[in-house]
């Protein structure tokens, strides 16, 4: 969920000044409601050493009432805590009715540090995950709010921080050489953290992770977080306005959202003889694959998705034209039909997965259910809220059968688009690509962008990571697909 | 949840024809309200070979219109379905909205057969029992309605059934060498379906056990059950009478619910010079064991729970009066205070965990959550209902860290329970023993009695098994309680 994040994003000094003042005026009114509500309040810091946890959380709690937080520092447990089951030491610090904790580092350690220690089998791991997640929603079925943060910086940013902090003789003290060997393993604490993010995110208690280069930036990301998780649960809680309502479902404002798109490098282009040439490669490669993986009885899922007229059918045709038809299918996906929506949404996906070395290419899928579903109103707020999970939960239960998933995004920019839609409109034999539904989804794009981000975000895991694919020039996205096709395949026969 | 069960209940021919026949009315007409309601319904049969799922999955869909409802009968899987997911073919079973689904064994074949073969690993267990939850719970939040009965047979029943069936030449063919095999590994499936009942249990989708020793009892109990499993969904799913919803709250028939306390052998005794030379030598067994556990570093929870008058106080005197003070702690258990009040109800228990090494006794426990306070009302249907899962995560949490967990359920008629409340109010030093609430809660016995039996039901579970201690007699009940904590203290110590 961190590989696509853009970490640049910043806020100036005045535009930060003219927002927090609201900001602080806000908290300080909710926390007020919450304690009339009795609502708990539950706010977790995790993040890389270095990344601003200490600083952010005094940001936070500077407009608060004193008498009605607590901040719980959670270092490494003591021989005492040690000696019962590791919740334990976070179940009795939980707040009463009313009340905010505020916790800087906390129940995720295991997760984070201990496992990356070798302190943890992976069993022991999994189970940790589990009981994590019986505890947040325990603690949510009981009334209560949980606000995860995770604070992300950059290794080279890390470093940076890390050296400073050594050189001043004021502030030396504070890095360690845990800190340091931590700083050496960034990498697999990377790879801890996409898998702690991917299995602990839930409806009740989702991650927010914040891009912390900035530290204005990551203030008022958090501020307006917390704001409207607490408005979204205390307009629950009892009669509001629908003005508030309203309010309260927006959620945070949009320049403070996830960007995963903006940074997307669609300038990448390759020229027509190299493409050739590798095309020509490639496709021999993946057909070699294709006999490999069905010997080996390994089934493959690949997920097209992007935006309109971003190349998705001519994508899948490169990357098929050459293969077995007997080991692949192409499962084009449109509106359901009365059948299929007599069913769970996710039951005519399962229908078509692929048995064991075989291929199932879905030209759009299951992710119809956060996009489409969510923008045009399709299905509930609380089914597409769920549906991040539901969706993470089907594709672990398939790829712990074996199956390599891979997952595209094909990427453009709204000029690309709008240039390829005249051009559909101009060009007879492409005419019927081009619909009046086409026109009117343009003019959601933002609304779609804000789902397809968190889409990315919190449906990238490891087991089923999705993959950008920057498709202005077609025939570099379509070498992109097969190079990471080519590449997935060829590491899972490797073990 | 099977041990305690009393399987020898029966149903008269008189009365099964009385009652099956409005039975039969009620649930045509309950499908087709779901038909209407456009509600999916899905019945799981499991059960030990021989128990009569056929006969009794028969039963319940004659009454049904065939139009509605499917049987999928889950053999081992084919070929084909071996090349997916476990779950893929469960998946593409799952009935359209409005339509029942009846499954004649189901995607609980993993966790019984295909582990007691030997065909996965603890770990996959653990997986599949988690995906199994995540797939229940994704239908239930869509909407449908899971019932799941597990028919329970005892292993001298199966045997005579299985006999019976190889005798005559019309049904030899019936009974494979793989069932007598099954038959032969009765120990080995008990243990599987105990976690899979304790696994899987869910307030979205719990357990029925069917006691199935008597087909007609049987036949009632399920159509009761799916009656009331259905009512329940339909007045939620839309407008319906006070008196409509207060019969769907209701649940089954007194007389078709588990039974576990009626056939509890009070009569059971100690005379008095045997109990003091047994109480001596266990009561310095005990102490060798706290002193080992020490060493060892094996944290002990020791729940009392039983009713008013069972003798709790005396029985936790002898358990504790050889031991070493700095070894042990009793937490005796009281309403809660204004600051308990105002967290989560298990926070309370939390603090008092015992650390690795040490006793806690709890004098009464968390189950105060669904007994006393389901009984007299002091939390919602939901909260109670969803403690059952809540209570087994926890002790599954603790259970985890390596503590070993003793319940005990401390049980007397309600003649004896008369003559002790009696007595107190006679002798002066011990009347301030009963109160006026004792009184009161004697006259809530049945609704008690229901409480305690489904918690003793959904509640015991391989990691913290519920022991019936027989307390008429107070001797038998303390050696009874030394016994069973000296046995699981050793196994422990032997691993």
């Amino acid at each position: 969920m961190l590989k696509n994040i853009d970490l640049t994003r910043k806020v100036g000094k005045k535009e930060y000044k003219e927002q927090k003042e609201p900001l602080d005026i806000k908290l300080a009114g909710l926390q007020r409601r919450a304690f009339e509500k009795k609502v708990p309040v539950i706010i977790v810091f995790e993040g890389w050493d270095a990344a601003g946890k200490g600083t952010l959380i005094n940001d936070l709690i500077l407009p608060l009432d004193p008498r009605g937080f607590t901040v719980c520092s959670s270092l490494p447990p003591t021989e005492e805590e040690r000696l019962r089951p590791f919740l334990w030491r976070f179940w009795i610090k939980t707040p009463p009715r009313g009340r905010i904790a505020v916790f800087d580092r906390s129940w995720y350690r295991v997760l984070l540090s201990d496992r990356v220690d070798g302190n943890l089998k992976p069993a022991e791991v999994r189970r940790a995950a589990r009981d994590i997640l019986s505890f947040e929603r325990q603690l949510c079925d009981d009334g209560a709010v949980i606000i995860k943060f995770f604070l992300h910086i950059s290794k080279a940013v890390q470093k940076r921080r890390l050296e400073k902090l050594r050189r001043d003789r004021f502030t030396r003290w504070r890095v360690t050489g845990e800190d340091m060997k931590r700083h050496r393993q960034y990498a697999a604490y990377l790879t801890a953290t996409e898998e702690m993010l991917a299995g602990t995110d839930s409806e009740f208690a989702p991650w927010t992770v914040v891009e912390a280069h900035d530290r204005r930036f990551a203030a008022l990301k958090i501020f307006n977080t917390v704001i409207s998780r607490l408005r979204r649960r205390l307009s629950a809680a009892g009669r509001t306005s629908r003005k508030k309502a309203a309010r309260a479902a927006a959620g945070i404002p949009e320049n403070l959202r996830v960007s995963i798109l903006d940074r997307v490098p669609l300038e990448q282009a390759l020229a027509v003889e190299e493409y050739r040439e590798r095309l020509k490669k490639k496709q021999k490669r993946v057909r070699e694959l294709e006999h490999e993986i069905y010997m080996k009885r390994i089934p493959v899922v690949i997920v097209y998705e992007g935006w309109d007229a971003a190349g998705k059918g001519g994508n899948i045709r490169r990357l098929t034209q050459n293969l077995d038809p007997r080991g692949y299918e192409v499962v084009p996906i449109a509106a359901p039909n009365d059948i299929e929506l007599a069913h769970h949404y996710l039951w005519r996906f399962w229908k078509e997965i692929p048995k064991a070395g075989h291929i199932t290419i879905f030209d759009r899928s299951w992710y119809g259910r956060v996009m489409v579903e969510r923008v045009e109103g399709f299905c509930s707020e609380a089914e597409w809220r769920r549906a991040y999970r539901e969706i993470n939960e089907i594709e672990q239960h398939i790829a712990d059968f074996g199956t390599v998933m891979f997952k595209f995004w094909l990427h453009i920019d709204p000029e690309e688009q709008l240039r390829r839609f005249e051009s559909r409109q101009k060009i007879a034999h492409k005419r019927w690509k081009i619909t009046d539904e086409d026109w009117r989804n343009r003019k959601k794009t933002r609304a779609y962008k804000t789902a397809i981000e968190e889409m990315l975000f919190r449906t990238s895991t490891p087991y089923a990571p999705w993959t950008i694919v920057e498709s202005n020039c077609k025939r570099f996205a379509r070498i992109k697909v097969l190079d990471t096709v080519i590449d997935g395949i060829e590491a899972r026969l490797r073990h």
